[in-house]
Order: structure tokens, then sequence, then C-alpha cells
């Protein structure tokens, strides 16, 4: 048996996961962000120990450890470099954990790089030694496995493609710079070009929406299927830049199948096929290469806590 | 012994490679570039035939032939798909080279594939894992060791970097599409700024070196170290496309090192020194992460060469 863990800014989740890359058992907690680093690591630390006691087993009867979070980490030192949302900045979390549970084999990463890996060992890419993993949340993550491995960069500190400047002096992003990737297609750069077609066209059936069902992502998926121009005209070139950052990835990774996560993968088949064609249309060479396939992830919301036990797993 | 071909637009050149990597007889031919596929089939096979005979060697004595080509090369299946400047589509030349030699361990890539292969089995980047190499030249090529492998994508589609959108809606690239990174970055790029900053400005000294030592890709540095203040304005804006590319390879690789080929990399350390000066300021978690090493090759025009040989030396 293995433990996967899940650290997100709202709630830290963990699972038994069995060899077959299914979760037996889970808890989780509240992330306390603004506490300090310590109090974080001690409710990781009791989190996997209760969720072993719970099963009637002890730290001896788990093979391995794996955790994904959310920021920069260095894998192969074990350190957080710092994490988004968490009070978290070069903190040796492999090494505390190791201290606190007694217990060797744990292994952490960036959380995309373990959504990626959870799809190639388990999930709806498996077996696949190309893929690019994408999640479009309030960040844009990217997981990227190449040849058949993580692609981790000199001191794990690559993988970073939310930051790849797609048009020179753009939205600023999340990082401070300006033009990324991130600030043209995560949810939260989708919220701010709704926001912005709403101010220009009050005629909108944006408005209706958001003040029926509240304003949030799904606005303007709900608009544009009620036939709303403004709302369609903004998803369509939303889609093209999400479709943008996608064929950067795929002439440089040719992956065989690219993952879109994060809420726009629930707003349905029509919009992955969009992205799909954009992307086919638009590689390098397109036609007299391989076809590459969009799609969603199967494991919905167990990929962070398979993926993360994958890091064991794979150790 | 080894033998590496570097196919080129102009000549067909071809490398006895010992085991240190250092090349003990060579040979070349000029590339009858519009003549029949079977043709320049013919002259690569018989300039591998030639140097091995002039060596008092045979077929036998070769331990594995390599060939980089400037184009899309299928590696795995030993398909040209198509060659810059060359008559080569969908090619199967490993399969026609070995009918013509009778000879099994054939091996082919793209051109900076090899490049950077050869760099770091034998280059600068010796025994590094993590290494981005671009050349800027009539195109953007680029070949990328990640992990300790060479990045090929699904069916060696991939590691087409040039080919990366940096600003949307910009110049028009080899390809066809618009604002790529070779549209900014490649040394026909660089001559177009040229050309167009003079248009404007008949009173800069660019017009007076493109009189005197005619019109080509040293102009803007000639007039920039004469002071022109125009040939200086283009090139800092030239030298940040190349940063604002390589950041974006920066942030997915994370390379220990970048190396710089083609002309500009005879332009001096200077220029060298801005573009790495540029690329560790804007990294994604710049001053969290190592320091990146931007340099230019130590093997000049043997790289092509040798690299070569490393995909046989490899295998």
């Amino acid at each position: 048996m293995y433990i996967g863990v899940d650290v997100g800014g709202m709630s830290i989740k963990a699972g038994l996961v069995d060899l077959n890359g299914k979760i037996v058992a889970r808890q989780s907690v509240v992330t306390r962000a603004k506490e300090s680093e310590s109090a974080i690591i001690d409710d990781i630390a009791g989190l996997i120990r209760d969720l072993t006691l719970s099963c009637g087993m002890s730290m001896s009867d788990i093979l391995g450890v794996g955790i994904g979070l959310p920021g920069a980490v260095n894998d192969d030192m074990g350190i957080v470099r710092y994490c988004c949302n968490i009070n978290f900045v070069e903190v040796a979390l492999v090494a505390e954990l190791q201290k606190r549970l007694d217990f060797e084999n744990i292994y952490i990463s960036n959380d995309a790089n373990c959504a990626v890996l959870g799809e190639v060992v388990f999930g709806i890419a498996k077996g696949k030694r190309d893929v690019v993993l994408i999640t479009l949340g309030t960040g844009l993550g990217t997981g990227i496995i190449t040849g058949g491995q993580l692609l981790k960069g000199h001191q794990s500190a690559g993988a970073e493609g939310g930051h790849m400047t797609i048009n020179i002096g753009g939205p600023v992003c999340g990082c401070g710079k300006k033009g990324h990737f991130e600030s043209y297609a995560s949810a939260t750069a989708l919220l701010a070009q709704v926001k912005e077609a709403m101010e220009k066209h009050p005629e909108s059936l944006l408005h209706e929406v958001a003040k029926n069902d509240g304003f949030d992502g799904k606005t303007v998926f709900t608009a544009s299927k009620m036939g709303d121009k403004v709302a369609i005209r903004v998803l369509n070139r939303y889609l093209k830049y999400v479709g943008i950052g996608l064929v950067n990835f795929a002439n440089l990774f040719y992956p065989e199948m690219i993952i879109i996560g994060g809420g726009i993968s629930n707003q349905g088949d029509n919009i992955i096929k969009k992205i799909e064609k954009y992307v086919n249309k638009n590689i390098y060479s397109a036609g007299l290469t391989p076809k590459i396939k969009v799609t969603v992830s199967d494991m919905k919301n167990d990929a962070g806590i398979i993926g993360a036990a994958c890091l064991a797993i794979k150790n």
C-alpha cells in the first residue's frame, strides 16, 4: 500500500492507494494556510498517521508516501521552494516529514507533475510516452511526460509552462511578468476577459446570467449556450488562446495526448473538440505527423491523490 | 570508428569519428539540391564509401553511421519527412542507405538534435543532463536534452521550438504561421529588422557599412560597434527577442546550459553575456533557482559531423 497526499490551498487530502491505483481509504483536513510552516507540516504528518491507523495499519505497512503541492518544488532535494496560497518558503518538507513519521520513503513534486504521472501510470494516458497535461485554474499548471519520463529540468525547476510568453506586452501574469500563457488561458484570465466584455456590452446576456446564478467561471459558458453573441465571441477567443499555448507545447513535445484539467474540463466535449481541432490545424508539419488527441482526465478529483502516490510507486 | 554525416543545403560533409569524438578523416561533396531524391541518396552513400576506402577501411570496419539533416526527421522509422532546401519528401533514407551500403547500423535525426547530442557527449555540455541548443540561421533550429535524454516527441515530431508563438499576429514565419520565435530571432529575421530600420533611417551608419562591406548578417554588428544608435537599438531589440524565446525554453526545460549556434555566436562574448543576463533576470522564480549558463559551442563547424556520429555511438 502507498499513500498519496494532495495539498491544496483549501484542503489537504490523503488516500491509501493500492498497486492498481485504486484509493481504498481516504481522509482530509482543512488547510490552515495562514499558520506557520511547522503547523502545516504537523497537519500533513498527522493526516498520514491517522489514515494509516484508521485502516488498522502502521507506517511499517506502507511502501511509500508521495505528496503533490501547488508551487515550485525541488523534487530531488525534497524541498518546497514556495507554495501558492500556503506559507511555505524553502521548506525541507521531506526531511521534516521523515523526522515526524520516522519513515524514509517520502517523495514530493508539483501537483501538475503528479497529475500527469497518475494519468500515464493508471489513467487515460496509461502507457503513453509523450503526454502534456495542463490545469486551467487560478493559475495554469503544466505536467509533461517526454520520452516516458517526467520532465523536471535542472534541480526540478522546469515544467513551468504557464510562464511561457505567447504575446509580448500582454496582460500581467500572476508572477508579475507580461503576456504569459497563464495570463491568457487560466480560469482567472477567462474571468477577466468576460468581465471586460460585460463592461463594454451592457446588452449582453452575460449580465442576466451573472445576476441569476452569480458571476463565476460558468457564466460565460451558460450565456454562450443561450446564444449570446458576446459570450460566444469571448469564449472562442479564449479557446484560441488555450490553443496557441497548446500548439507551442505540441511543437516542442509532440505528445500523443494533451489532457486538460480544471473547471473548463467540465464544460463539455464540444469545448475540448474545438481545442483539439485548433491544435491539429496549427501544429508545425500538420498533415505529415500523427494527430494529437486532446481530452480530459477520467480520474476527476482523485488525480491528485493517485498521482502523488505514483511518485512513490515509480521510485 | 564511426561515421558522422552533416547534410546541408550547400554541402554534404562526412567525417570518420573515433570514440573520443575526434574527426580523424573527412570528405565532402557539393549538395546537388535540385536533383532527384535518388541522386542525393547516391551521393551520401558514395561519400560514406569513399571516406571509408580513403582510410584503407571497408564498411565492416565501421561500427555505425549517423546522419544529421536540416528538416523534419522521423528518427525511429528512419524517414526524412521533408528537408529544408533539399528535394526530400517522405524518404526512407535509412533503408535506402542500408541497401546501397549493405550496412545495417545507420541512424538519422534533425541536425539541431545531432548538435546538442554532440555537445553533451563530447562538447561544452559534456555530461550535463539538461541542455537547450538553438541555431540562429536561415531558420531557427532547436535541440533539447532533458533528464539526460534527447527530446524527440511522438514519432520524433517534436523539438520544433522555432515554431513557438511568442507574439500573436507577429511577422510571418518560414512555415507560413505568424509570430513564431523563428520569425523574430532567426538570422533571416534580424536581416529583415535591420532592413526596416535602414528604410526608416537614411542617416544611419548602417547604409555606409552596407555600401562598403555588402549588406549581410554582420552589418548591424559592425555599425553598432561604430556607435550607430539605430544599429544599437535594432540589435538590442533583437537580443530581447532571442531572450524572450530562451526564457520560454528555460521555464519549460530549466537547462543548466543554453548553447547558441549560428552566425551570431561569432559576434563576441558581449552579445552572449547580454542574452545570459536577460534570461537569468526573466526566468520564473529568478533568484530561488540556479543560474543558467548561456554560451557558444566550442566545436565550431565540426559539431554537425561529431553530433551525427553520436547518434550511432549512443545507440
